[in-house]
Protein backbone atom coordinates (compact mmCIF):
# COMPACT_ATOMS: atom_id res chain seq x y z
CA UNK A 1 0.00 0.00 0.00
CA UNK A 2 1.15 3.78 -0.63
CA UNK A 3 1.86 6.25 1.91
CA UNK A 4 -0.96 8.68 1.93
CA UNK A 5 1.35 10.89 3.23
CA UNK A 6 4.23 12.59 1.55
CA UNK A 7 7.03 15.00 3.52
CA UNK A 8 8.44 18.28 2.31
CA UNK A 9 10.93 21.05 2.81
CA UNK A 10 9.03 24.18 3.64
CA UNK A 11 9.77 27.55 4.82
CA UNK A 12 8.20 28.86 8.16
CA UNK A 13 7.27 32.18 8.62
CA UNK A 14 6.61 33.58 12.19
CA UNK A 15 7.53 36.17 14.82
CA UNK A 16 11.12 33.95 15.10
CA UNK A 17 13.62 34.72 12.07
CA UNK A 18 12.39 32.30 9.43
CA UNK A 19 13.78 28.75 9.23
CA UNK A 20 13.14 25.69 6.81
CA UNK A 21 11.07 22.84 8.41
CA UNK A 22 10.02 19.10 7.55
CA UNK A 23 6.25 19.10 7.23
CA UNK A 24 3.70 16.47 5.80
CA UNK A 25 1.67 16.98 3.05
CA UNK A 26 -1.02 14.71 1.77
CA UNK A 27 -0.59 12.75 -1.56
CA UNK A 28 -3.16 13.47 -4.11
CA UNK A 29 -3.00 10.33 -6.69
CA UNK A 30 -4.73 10.04 -9.88
CA UNK A 31 -6.31 6.85 -10.30
CA UNK A 32 -7.97 5.09 -13.70
CA UNK A 33 -10.75 3.07 -13.02
CA UNK A 34 -11.15 0.92 -16.83
CA UNK A 35 -14.88 -0.97 -16.48
CA UNK A 36 -15.36 -4.01 -18.52
CA UNK A 37 -12.23 -2.59 -20.84
CA UNK A 38 -13.28 0.67 -21.03
CA UNK A 39 -11.87 3.45 -19.42
CA UNK A 40 -14.20 4.82 -17.15
CA UNK A 41 -13.00 8.37 -14.79
CA UNK A 42 -9.83 9.40 -13.66
CA UNK A 43 -10.21 10.49 -9.74
CA UNK A 44 -8.02 12.44 -7.77
CA UNK A 45 -7.44 10.40 -4.50
CA UNK A 46 -5.46 9.56 -1.28
CA UNK A 47 -3.43 6.30 -2.76
CA UNK A 48 -5.16 3.75 0.13
CA UNK A 49 -8.00 1.42 -0.13
CA UNK A 50 -8.00 1.51 -3.59
CA UNK A 51 -9.82 -1.56 -4.52
CA UNK A 52 -12.43 -0.32 -2.18
CA UNK A 53 -12.77 3.68 -3.95
CA UNK A 54 -12.83 2.10 -7.32
CA UNK A 55 -15.96 -0.40 -6.35
CA UNK A 56 -17.68 2.00 -4.20
CA UNK A 57 -17.59 4.60 -6.92
CA UNK A 58 -19.28 2.55 -9.29
CA UNK A 59 -22.03 1.18 -6.78
CA UNK A 60 -22.66 4.92 -5.96
CA UNK A 61 -23.12 5.15 -9.85
CA UNK A 62 -25.42 2.91 -10.79
CA UNK A 63 -22.95 0.48 -12.44
CA UNK A 64 -22.85 -2.00 -9.99
CA UNK A 65 -25.53 -3.71 -8.03
CA UNK A 66 -25.11 -7.04 -6.54
CA UNK A 67 -21.02 -8.19 -5.53
CA UNK A 68 -21.53 -11.94 -7.73
CA UNK A 69 -21.82 -9.62 -10.72
CA UNK A 70 -17.81 -8.79 -9.67
CA UNK A 71 -15.86 -10.94 -12.40
CA UNK A 72 -12.33 -9.84 -11.82
CA UNK A 73 -10.85 -6.77 -9.97
CA UNK A 74 -7.51 -5.76 -11.53
CA UNK A 75 -5.27 -3.24 -8.81
CA UNK A 76 -2.39 -1.66 -10.40
CA UNK A 77 -0.61 0.37 -7.83
CA UNK A 78 1.80 1.57 -9.73
CA UNK A 79 0.13 2.42 -12.62
CA UNK A 80 -2.59 3.90 -10.72
CA UNK A 81 -5.34 1.94 -12.89
CA UNK A 82 -8.12 -0.68 -11.27
CA UNK A 83 -9.53 -2.73 -14.31
CA UNK A 84 -13.10 -3.91 -12.84
CA UNK A 85 -14.94 -6.90 -15.41
CA UNK A 86 -18.42 -6.67 -13.94
CA UNK A 87 -21.70 -8.48 -15.99
CA UNK A 88 -23.72 -6.01 -14.56
CA UNK A 89 -25.67 -4.57 -17.73
CA UNK A 90 -27.87 -2.41 -15.35
CA UNK A 91 -26.02 0.63 -15.14
CA UNK A 92 -25.87 3.15 -17.96
CA UNK A 93 -21.77 4.04 -18.53
CA UNK A 94 -22.21 6.17 -21.53
CA UNK A 95 -24.14 8.39 -19.31
CA UNK A 96 -22.34 8.30 -16.33
CA UNK A 97 -19.19 8.75 -19.22
CA UNK A 98 -20.57 11.93 -20.50
CA UNK A 99 -21.44 12.98 -17.38
CA UNK A 100 -19.09 15.80 -16.76
CA UNK A 101 -20.96 18.23 -13.85
CA UNK A 102 -19.44 19.58 -10.66
CA UNK A 103 -19.76 19.04 -7.56
CA UNK A 104 -20.25 22.15 -4.66
CA UNK A 105 -16.84 21.57 -3.51
CA UNK A 106 -14.86 20.63 -6.85
CA UNK A 107 -15.40 20.03 -10.52
CA UNK A 108 -13.79 17.74 -12.93
CA UNK A 109 -10.39 19.21 -14.23
CA UNK A 110 -7.39 18.10 -14.85
CA UNK A 111 -4.48 16.32 -13.02
CA UNK A 112 -0.80 16.99 -13.00
CA UNK A 113 0.40 15.67 -16.25
CA UNK A 114 2.37 16.60 -18.93
CA UNK A 115 -1.09 17.54 -21.14
CA UNK A 116 -1.90 19.93 -18.33
CA UNK A 117 1.38 21.63 -18.35
CA UNK A 118 1.72 22.33 -22.08
CA UNK A 119 1.26 26.10 -22.96
CA UNK A 120 1.75 27.09 -19.79
CA UNK A 121 4.98 29.02 -19.37
CA UNK A 122 7.22 29.49 -15.73
CA UNK A 123 5.91 32.47 -14.23
CA UNK A 124 8.50 35.11 -14.42
CA UNK A 125 7.46 37.82 -11.97
CA UNK A 126 9.31 39.63 -9.72
CA UNK A 127 7.05 40.75 -7.52
CA UNK A 128 7.21 40.47 -3.44
CA UNK A 129 5.25 40.80 -0.49
CA UNK A 130 5.47 41.35 3.29
CA UNK A 131 3.91 38.55 5.82
CA UNK A 132 2.60 41.59 7.34
CA UNK A 133 0.97 42.56 4.28
CA UNK A 134 -0.24 38.87 3.75
CA UNK A 135 -1.77 39.21 7.17
CA UNK A 136 -3.56 42.09 6.70
CA UNK A 137 -4.98 40.94 3.28
CA UNK A 138 -6.25 37.89 5.34
CA UNK A 139 -7.81 39.88 7.67
CA UNK A 140 -9.86 41.71 4.84
CA UNK A 141 -10.45 38.32 3.56
CA UNK A 142 -12.06 37.18 6.56
CA UNK A 143 -14.14 40.38 7.16
CA UNK A 144 -15.78 39.88 3.85
CA UNK A 145 -16.30 36.64 4.06
CA UNK A 146 -19.97 37.19 5.49
CA UNK A 147 -21.67 34.54 3.67
CA UNK A 148 -19.68 32.05 5.15
CA UNK A 149 -20.14 33.11 8.56
CA UNK A 150 -24.03 33.04 8.46
CA UNK A 151 -24.10 29.43 6.89
CA UNK A 152 -20.78 27.78 6.63
CA UNK A 153 -21.08 26.28 3.56
CA UNK A 154 -19.21 28.71 0.86
CA UNK A 155 -15.64 28.70 0.20
CA UNK A 156 -14.31 32.39 -0.85
CA UNK A 157 -11.06 33.42 -2.86
CA UNK A 158 -9.98 37.18 -3.27
CA UNK A 159 -7.41 38.70 -6.23
CA UNK A 160 -5.24 40.97 -4.08
CA UNK A 161 -2.33 43.48 -4.90
CA UNK A 162 0.14 43.44 -1.91
CA UNK A 163 -2.33 46.28 -0.08
CA UNK A 164 -5.91 45.79 -1.49
CA UNK A 165 -8.50 42.86 -2.21
CA UNK A 166 -9.28 43.52 -6.23
CA UNK A 167 -11.91 41.33 -6.47
CA UNK A 168 -13.68 39.21 -4.33
CA UNK A 169 -16.41 36.09 -4.58
CA UNK A 170 -17.59 33.36 -3.16
CA UNK A 171 -19.56 29.98 -3.96
CA UNK A 172 -20.37 26.37 -2.92
CA UNK A 173 -17.11 25.11 -4.98
CA UNK A 174 -14.02 26.52 -4.35
CA UNK A 175 -13.51 26.10 -8.33
CA UNK A 176 -15.97 28.20 -8.99
CA UNK A 177 -14.88 31.05 -6.37
CA UNK A 178 -11.82 31.22 -8.19
CA UNK A 179 -13.50 30.95 -11.84
CA UNK A 180 -15.74 33.89 -10.55
CA UNK A 181 -12.97 36.09 -10.19
CA UNK A 182 -10.87 35.57 -13.30
CA UNK A 183 -14.54 35.91 -15.28
CA UNK A 184 -14.53 39.01 -13.51
CA UNK A 185 -10.64 40.08 -14.28
CA UNK A 186 -11.65 38.75 -17.94
CA UNK A 187 -14.62 40.76 -18.60
CA UNK A 188 -13.73 44.08 -16.96
CA UNK A 189 -9.80 43.65 -18.40
CA UNK A 190 -8.30 43.81 -14.71
CA UNK A 191 -4.75 42.54 -14.65
CA UNK A 192 -3.80 39.59 -13.03
CA UNK A 193 -0.06 40.14 -13.05
CA UNK A 194 2.00 40.21 -10.33
CA UNK A 195 -0.71 39.60 -7.95
CA UNK A 196 -1.75 37.22 -5.05
CA UNK A 197 -5.02 35.01 -5.18
CA UNK A 198 -6.60 34.25 -1.71
CA UNK A 199 -8.74 31.22 -0.89
CA UNK A 200 -10.76 29.71 1.85
CA UNK A 201 -9.90 26.08 0.27
CA UNK A 202 -7.55 23.79 0.38
CA UNK A 203 -4.75 23.85 -2.58
CA UNK A 204 -4.82 21.14 -4.71
CA UNK A 205 -3.00 20.57 -8.18
CA UNK A 206 -6.48 21.99 -10.37
CA UNK A 207 -6.48 25.12 -8.29
CA UNK A 208 -2.58 25.24 -8.70
CA UNK A 209 -2.93 24.59 -12.31
CA UNK A 210 -5.78 27.23 -12.21
CA UNK A 211 -3.58 30.32 -11.02
CA UNK A 212 -0.87 29.23 -12.73
CA UNK A 213 -2.25 29.59 -16.03
CA UNK A 214 -3.65 32.87 -15.62
CA UNK A 215 0.55 33.66 -15.12
CA UNK A 216 -0.50 34.57 -10.79
CA UNK A 217 3.27 34.56 -8.96
CA UNK A 218 0.97 33.96 -5.32
CA UNK A 219 -1.41 31.93 -4.10
CA UNK A 220 -1.85 31.55 -0.19
CA UNK A 221 -4.40 29.92 1.82
CA UNK A 222 -5.84 29.46 5.28
CA UNK A 223 -5.75 25.39 4.71
CA UNK A 224 -3.46 23.12 3.64
CA UNK A 225 -2.04 21.99 0.11
CA UNK A 226 -1.83 18.62 -1.76
CA UNK A 227 1.58 17.08 -2.57
CA UNK A 228 1.12 17.66 -5.83
CA UNK A 229 -0.27 21.25 -5.53
CA UNK A 230 3.22 21.70 -3.93
CA UNK A 231 5.26 19.81 -6.88
CA UNK A 232 3.09 22.11 -9.38
CA UNK A 233 4.02 25.29 -7.11
CA UNK A 234 7.44 24.59 -7.76
CA UNK A 235 8.04 23.49 -11.35
CA UNK A 236 5.57 26.92 -12.30
CA UNK A 237 7.44 29.12 -10.33
CA UNK A 238 4.65 29.76 -8.56
CA UNK A 239 5.26 31.14 -5.01
CA UNK A 240 2.53 29.06 -2.47
CA UNK A 241 1.71 29.93 1.27
CA UNK A 242 -1.00 27.53 3.72
CA UNK A 243 -1.89 27.78 6.94
CA UNK A 244 -2.00 31.13 6.65
CA UNK A 245 -2.50 32.32 11.01
CA UNK A 246 -2.16 36.22 11.03
CA UNK A 247 1.35 36.70 9.84
CA UNK A 248 2.40 33.09 10.69
CA UNK A 249 2.38 30.69 7.62
CA UNK A 250 4.00 28.07 5.56
CA UNK A 251 5.96 28.64 2.71
CA UNK A 252 5.67 25.16 0.79
CA UNK A 253 7.39 27.15 -2.57
CA UNK A 254 9.57 29.61 -4.30
CA UNK A 255 9.52 31.50 -0.56
CA UNK A 256 11.99 34.15 -2.04
CA UNK A 257 8.69 36.31 -2.43
CA UNK A 258 7.95 36.69 0.82
CA UNK A 259 10.11 38.77 2.95
CA UNK A 260 9.86 39.48 6.57
CA UNK A 261 9.48 44.06 6.64
CA UNK A 262 7.45 45.51 9.08
CA UNK A 263 5.07 48.31 7.64
CA UNK B 1 -29.67 38.70 -8.93
CA UNK B 2 -30.86 35.65 -7.23
CA UNK B 3 -29.90 35.40 -3.14
CA UNK B 4 -27.06 32.72 -2.26
CA UNK B 5 -29.10 31.71 0.48
CA UNK B 6 -32.28 30.45 1.56
CA UNK B 7 -33.57 30.29 4.60
CA UNK B 8 -34.55 27.05 6.25
CA UNK B 9 -36.91 25.78 9.36
CA UNK B 10 -34.39 23.08 11.05
CA UNK B 11 -34.71 21.16 14.72
CA UNK B 12 -31.94 22.39 17.31
CA UNK B 13 -30.68 19.75 19.86
CA UNK B 14 -28.72 20.82 22.59
CA UNK B 15 -28.82 20.87 26.84
CA UNK B 16 -32.40 23.23 26.62
CA UNK B 17 -35.15 21.30 24.92
CA UNK B 18 -34.98 21.18 21.59
CA UNK B 19 -36.81 23.67 19.51
CA UNK B 20 -37.33 24.33 16.13
CA UNK B 21 -35.70 27.43 14.90
CA UNK B 22 -35.24 29.13 11.46
CA UNK B 23 -31.75 28.61 9.89
CA UNK B 24 -29.52 29.91 6.73
CA UNK B 25 -27.87 27.33 3.95
CA UNK B 26 -26.39 27.88 1.00
CA UNK B 27 -27.82 27.36 -2.07
CA UNK B 28 -27.22 24.91 -4.47
CA UNK B 29 -27.72 26.34 -8.02
CA UNK B 30 -27.12 23.92 -10.93
CA UNK B 31 -25.83 26.18 -13.76
CA UNK B 32 -25.13 24.91 -17.38
CA UNK B 33 -22.54 26.45 -19.72
CA UNK B 34 -23.30 26.25 -23.48
CA UNK B 35 -20.24 27.15 -25.70
CA UNK B 36 -21.74 27.58 -29.33
CA UNK B 37 -24.97 26.19 -29.34
CA UNK B 38 -22.86 23.03 -27.56
CA UNK B 39 -23.77 22.22 -24.28
CA UNK B 40 -20.40 21.90 -22.61
CA UNK B 41 -21.27 20.96 -18.39
CA UNK B 42 -23.18 21.38 -15.67
CA UNK B 43 -22.12 23.00 -12.61
CA UNK B 44 -23.21 23.00 -9.07
CA UNK B 45 -22.64 26.46 -7.88
CA UNK B 46 -23.70 29.38 -5.74
CA UNK B 47 -26.41 31.82 -7.83
CA UNK B 48 -24.32 34.69 -7.79
CA UNK B 49 -22.11 35.95 -10.58
CA UNK B 50 -23.20 33.40 -13.12
CA UNK B 51 -21.56 35.78 -16.07
CA UNK B 52 -18.15 35.86 -14.43
CA UNK B 53 -18.50 32.10 -13.15
CA UNK B 54 -19.18 30.92 -16.86
CA UNK B 55 -16.14 33.18 -18.57
CA UNK B 56 -14.28 32.62 -15.53
CA UNK B 57 -14.87 28.68 -16.78
CA UNK B 58 -14.05 29.00 -20.10
CA UNK B 59 -10.76 30.96 -19.53
CA UNK B 60 -9.44 28.26 -16.62
CA UNK B 61 -10.57 25.45 -19.25
CA UNK B 62 -8.18 27.53 -21.92
CA UNK B 63 -11.38 27.26 -24.38
CA UNK B 64 -11.35 31.37 -23.84
CA UNK B 65 -8.16 33.51 -24.26
CA UNK B 66 -8.97 37.26 -25.64
CA UNK B 67 -12.20 39.52 -24.61
CA UNK B 68 -12.19 39.89 -28.31
CA UNK B 69 -13.49 36.60 -29.23
CA UNK B 70 -16.55 37.11 -26.93
CA UNK B 71 -19.52 37.56 -29.13
CA UNK B 72 -22.03 37.17 -27.26
CA UNK B 73 -23.25 36.38 -23.37
CA UNK B 74 -26.87 35.47 -22.21
CA UNK B 75 -27.56 34.83 -19.31
CA UNK B 76 -30.75 33.04 -18.24
CA UNK B 77 -30.69 33.00 -14.26
CA UNK B 78 -34.06 31.06 -14.26
CA UNK B 79 -33.03 28.42 -16.29
CA UNK B 80 -29.88 28.30 -15.02
CA UNK B 81 -28.31 28.55 -18.45
CA UNK B 82 -24.96 30.84 -19.45
CA UNK B 83 -24.87 30.92 -23.45
CA UNK B 84 -21.52 32.32 -24.89
CA UNK B 85 -20.97 32.52 -28.73
CA UNK B 86 -17.34 32.82 -29.41
CA UNK B 87 -14.80 33.30 -32.18
CA UNK B 88 -11.80 31.28 -30.34
CA UNK B 89 -11.40 28.28 -32.25
CA UNK B 90 -8.35 27.42 -30.22
CA UNK B 91 -9.15 25.33 -27.33
CA UNK B 92 -10.15 21.63 -27.91
CA UNK B 93 -13.96 21.49 -26.46
CA UNK B 94 -14.51 18.35 -26.76
CA UNK B 95 -11.31 17.33 -24.53
CA UNK B 96 -13.27 19.60 -21.47
CA UNK B 97 -16.04 17.53 -22.59
CA UNK B 98 -14.83 14.48 -22.46
CA UNK B 99 -13.06 14.43 -19.63
CA UNK B 100 -14.80 13.36 -16.48
CA UNK B 101 -11.81 13.56 -13.56
CA UNK B 102 -12.46 13.99 -9.76
CA UNK B 103 -10.83 16.70 -8.39
CA UNK B 104 -9.09 16.72 -4.73
CA UNK B 105 -12.76 17.54 -2.98
CA UNK B 106 -15.22 16.43 -5.19
CA UNK B 107 -16.29 14.95 -8.61
CA UNK B 108 -18.59 15.27 -11.18
CA UNK B 109 -21.64 13.91 -10.45
CA UNK B 110 -25.48 14.21 -10.52
CA UNK B 111 -27.39 16.98 -9.33
CA UNK B 112 -31.39 16.83 -7.78
CA UNK B 113 -32.99 15.92 -11.04
CA UNK B 114 -36.21 13.59 -11.43
CA UNK B 115 -33.50 11.46 -13.45
CA UNK B 116 -31.33 11.08 -10.67
CA UNK B 117 -33.80 9.97 -7.97
CA UNK B 118 -35.05 7.41 -10.10
CA UNK B 119 -34.42 4.14 -8.48
CA UNK B 120 -33.70 5.20 -5.31
CA UNK B 121 -36.86 4.69 -2.88
CA UNK B 122 -37.87 6.49 0.08
CA UNK B 123 -36.36 5.41 2.90
CA UNK B 124 -38.16 3.21 5.49
CA UNK B 125 -36.08 2.57 7.95
CA UNK B 126 -37.74 3.15 11.84
CA UNK B 127 -34.11 3.41 13.51
CA UNK B 128 -33.61 6.24 16.03
CA UNK B 129 -30.40 7.32 17.77
CA UNK B 130 -29.61 9.74 21.23
CA UNK B 131 -28.21 12.97 20.45
CA UNK B 132 -25.45 11.48 22.98
CA UNK B 133 -24.97 8.53 21.25
CA UNK B 134 -24.04 10.66 17.80
CA UNK B 135 -21.80 12.70 20.20
CA UNK B 136 -19.54 9.88 21.40
CA UNK B 137 -19.33 8.40 17.66
CA UNK B 138 -17.70 11.87 16.57
CA UNK B 139 -15.44 11.70 19.70
CA UNK B 140 -14.17 8.12 18.56
CA UNK B 141 -14.55 9.87 14.56
CA UNK B 142 -12.11 12.65 15.14
CA UNK B 143 -9.92 10.76 17.22
CA UNK B 144 -9.86 8.22 14.38
CA UNK B 145 -9.03 11.34 11.97
CA UNK B 146 -4.95 11.12 12.78
CA UNK B 147 -4.31 11.50 9.20
CA UNK B 148 -6.21 15.04 9.45
CA UNK B 149 -4.78 16.20 11.81
CA UNK B 150 -1.04 15.52 10.80
CA UNK B 151 -1.74 17.25 7.28
CA UNK B 152 -4.51 18.93 7.64
CA UNK B 153 -6.05 18.12 3.94
CA UNK B 154 -7.97 14.90 3.94
CA UNK B 155 -11.21 14.11 5.01
CA UNK B 156 -13.16 11.68 6.81
CA UNK B 157 -15.83 9.11 6.30
CA UNK B 158 -17.66 6.34 8.66
CA UNK B 159 -20.32 3.83 8.74
CA UNK B 160 -21.32 3.38 12.09
CA UNK B 161 -24.59 1.90 14.24
CA UNK B 162 -25.49 3.71 17.06
CA UNK B 163 -22.56 2.87 19.11
CA UNK B 164 -19.66 2.17 17.07
CA UNK B 165 -17.83 2.96 14.12
CA UNK B 166 -17.96 -0.34 11.83
CA UNK B 167 -15.90 1.31 8.61
CA UNK B 168 -13.79 4.53 8.40
CA UNK B 169 -11.98 6.08 5.52
CA UNK B 170 -9.63 9.17 5.18
CA UNK B 171 -9.04 10.65 1.19
CA UNK B 172 -7.95 13.89 -0.36
CA UNK B 173 -11.83 13.87 -1.63
CA UNK B 174 -14.91 13.92 0.64
CA UNK B 175 -16.68 11.92 -1.96
CA UNK B 176 -13.97 9.71 -2.20
CA UNK B 177 -13.73 9.02 1.46
CA UNK B 178 -17.56 8.06 1.30
CA UNK B 179 -17.14 5.89 -1.70
CA UNK B 180 -14.41 4.12 -0.46
CA UNK B 181 -17.06 2.99 2.88
CA UNK B 182 -19.33 1.95 0.83
CA UNK B 183 -16.93 -0.04 -1.26
CA UNK B 184 -15.60 -2.22 1.60
CA UNK B 185 -19.10 -2.69 3.15
CA UNK B 186 -20.10 -4.34 -0.78
CA UNK B 187 -16.94 -6.42 -1.16
CA UNK B 188 -16.84 -7.47 3.06
CA UNK B 189 -20.92 -8.01 2.64
CA UNK B 190 -21.20 -5.26 5.64
CA UNK B 191 -24.99 -4.06 5.49
CA UNK B 192 -25.32 -0.26 5.67
CA UNK B 193 -29.12 -1.09 6.17
CA UNK B 194 -30.44 1.11 9.58
CA UNK B 195 -26.99 2.61 9.87
CA UNK B 196 -25.39 6.19 10.18
CA UNK B 197 -22.96 7.84 8.09
CA UNK B 198 -20.67 10.59 9.79
CA UNK B 199 -18.54 12.79 7.51
CA UNK B 200 -16.23 15.71 8.08
CA UNK B 201 -17.17 17.42 4.80
CA UNK B 202 -20.17 19.33 4.16
CA UNK B 203 -23.32 17.98 2.77
CA UNK B 204 -23.90 18.53 -0.78
CA UNK B 205 -26.91 17.32 -2.97
CA UNK B 206 -23.94 14.87 -4.79
CA UNK B 207 -23.08 13.55 -0.61
CA UNK B 208 -26.59 13.30 0.00
CA UNK B 209 -27.76 11.32 -3.03
CA UNK B 210 -24.87 8.75 -2.53
CA UNK B 211 -26.06 7.62 0.82
CA UNK B 212 -29.96 7.57 0.18
CA UNK B 213 -28.93 5.32 -2.89
CA UNK B 214 -27.34 2.55 -0.27
CA UNK B 215 -30.49 3.09 1.42
CA UNK B 216 -29.01 4.81 4.42
CA UNK B 217 -31.54 6.45 7.40
CA UNK B 218 -29.06 8.95 8.92
CA UNK B 219 -26.31 11.31 7.51
CA UNK B 220 -24.41 13.58 10.09
CA UNK B 221 -21.66 16.19 9.71
CA UNK B 222 -19.76 18.75 11.68
CA UNK B 223 -20.32 21.09 8.36
CA UNK B 224 -23.16 23.03 6.97
CA UNK B 225 -25.76 21.25 4.15
CA UNK B 226 -26.60 23.12 0.90
CA UNK B 227 -30.52 23.75 0.38
CA UNK B 228 -30.51 21.23 -2.05
CA UNK B 229 -29.09 19.22 0.29
CA UNK B 230 -31.92 19.71 2.74
CA UNK B 231 -34.34 19.54 0.32
CA UNK B 232 -32.96 16.19 -0.79
CA UNK B 233 -32.99 14.51 2.86
CA UNK B 234 -36.51 15.50 3.62
CA UNK B 235 -37.63 13.94 -0.24
CA UNK B 236 -35.86 10.82 0.72
CA UNK B 237 -36.59 10.19 4.13
CA UNK B 238 -32.67 11.08 5.13
CA UNK B 239 -32.29 12.10 8.95
CA UNK B 240 -29.72 15.00 8.54
CA UNK B 241 -27.19 16.46 11.34
CA UNK B 242 -25.10 19.66 10.46
CA UNK B 243 -22.95 21.47 12.92
CA UNK B 244 -22.85 18.69 15.13
CA UNK B 245 -20.66 20.52 18.74
CA UNK B 246 -20.62 16.99 21.12
CA UNK B 247 -24.23 16.57 21.81
CA UNK B 248 -25.33 19.87 19.90
CA UNK B 249 -26.28 19.97 16.44
CA UNK B 250 -28.72 20.57 13.75
CA UNK B 251 -31.38 18.96 12.52
CA UNK B 252 -32.44 19.71 8.85
CA UNK B 253 -34.60 16.90 8.25
CA UNK B 254 -36.53 14.08 9.58
CA UNK B 255 -35.73 14.61 13.22
CA UNK B 256 -38.11 12.36 14.65
CA UNK B 257 -34.74 9.31 14.18
CA UNK B 258 -33.12 11.46 16.64
CA UNK B 259 -34.17 11.74 20.99
CA UNK B 260 -32.90 12.78 23.62
CA UNK B 261 -32.13 10.21 26.00
CA UNK B 262 -28.95 10.22 28.27
CA UNK B 263 -27.01 6.98 27.87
Amino acid sequence: MQADVENVKIWRLSDEPGRSVEDIVAREFPLTIILNDRELVTLLCSPADLKNLAIGFLCSEGLLTNKEDIKKVLVDETRGVVRVESSDGKGDADEVFKRFISSGCGRGASFYSAADVTGVSKIQSDVTVSRFEVAALFKEFQHRSELYHSTGGVHSAALCDSKNIIAFSEDVGRHNAVDKIFGKCFLEGISTADRLVLTSGRISSEILLKVARRSIPLLASKSAPTDLGVKLARDMGVTLLGFVRGARMNVYANEWRVHDTRP
